[in-house]
């Protein structure tokens, strides 16, 4: 039971919504670590995360509900690395 | 209104949903140029897409809707061109 909790709390907060490209809804974020009109760095539940783009606004920035909304032109959504938590929880599970 | 009403089409059919990192569901699919399961190239109404990962299986493809939706673990999600329907669109707009 404590395990199918954290995962549908890990569900929940890890997600990337991209709107025509313009703009970008993204939860689980645990903090900001730069931001300017081109690159946007985040720490995610998902692992460290790069948005790269053009004219990119922070219109909503929520660390303590992990929320950053961003817009203007995305051009790219990278992942630099891997989400060592659930890949933990995961494997757990799966033994 | 006419403007208007393709702009609707393209903000409902240009997106990108990414749930946790292992579930992409895209919309505006307009090809799927190469797929494997490293790499997924696809033509949108965004502009070209790559997406890269591990693992990566097709669940859904549906170009006449231009839906694709992907499984497996997502790394990267890249428009590699400019959205020309769109910049046309918007520079008509805005003139």
């Amino acid at each position: 039971m404590e395990v199918k909790k954290e995962i549908r709390i890990e569900e929940k907060q890890g997600n990337i919504t991209l709107k025509n490209r313009k703009e970008a809804f993204i939860t689980g974020v645990v903090e900001v670590i730069r931001f300017n009109e081109e690159q946007i760095r985040l720490n995610t539940n998902q692992g460290p995360l790069i948005i790269k783009g053009e004219n990119l606004k922070m219109n909503k920035l929520d660390v303590h509900n992990g929320e950053v909304n961003i817009m203007g032109k995305i051009d790219s959504i990278v992942y630099t690395g891997s989400k060592k938590t659930n890949e933990s929880l995961m494997t757990k599970l799966f033994k």
